[in-house]
């Protein structure tokens, strides 16, 4: 499998485990010193444990069954750095669907490609 | 220059270019296809032309003196594939000083690395 399609397939597995509520399948491909810029505040999370906290705000907020759908994907993959970006849709238990925006760094670590850098967010009113 | 110190210099220079409210060296250093994820609507501009677009809405938002400073950057780059996130502070004309955050894609294409993709957002409240 060629870098783009193995980070393709990271990051779909990512967002299936976020479908299926399981933390653990989350964090699975994150580096412990990853940087996430939220969709809520706080305008930074600086660490795993702090990007596993969003997760639980997201969960408390999301609709069950759980809404987070890949609608439009790109992918740019080196042999060692590489970033996507997309077109993302989620839902509130009380807000209903929410489309967002994606952004995704990686980095390679020995075989495996690991996130260092997730960045979601809506556009400002 | 090593890759990093080079993608750095690149977006230093983007960011003097907004301050400077100079559109030709906004757009000096970005790929015909990039797509932006900008902090006002809409959810997504897709080619050079739209981009060059959001610059209209901010340069019409902010004050003068222009400002549009990075507070911190972290770059990871590759030799042909890089990404970079930062914590920004720009301000309007009406609305005063403005954080937010900014991750930056870029491809190395001959001996010159281009953007192709832009993420500017600031929380949802």
């Amino acid at each position: 499998m060629d870098h783009a399609a193995a980070v393709r397939q990271l990051i779909e597995e990512w967002a299936a485990a976020v479908r299926a509520r399981d933390l653990d399948r989350i964090l699975a491909h994150h580096a412990p010193d990853l940087v996430m810029f939220d969709v809520p505040p706080p305008i930074v999370s600086k660490d795993l444990e702090a990007y596993r906290k969003t997760w639980d705000t997201f969960f408390a907020w999301s609709q069950t069954p759980t809404v987070f759908d890949i609608v439009e994907m790109d992918v740019t993959a080196g042999s060692d750095v590489a970033f996507a970006f997309a077109l993302m849709r989620c839902a509130g238990a009380k807000d209903g669907p929410l489309d967002f925006r994606l952004t995704v760094g990686l980095r390679r670590v020995g075989e495996a490609w690991v996130i260092t850098h997730e960045h979601h967010s809506i556009p400002a009113e």
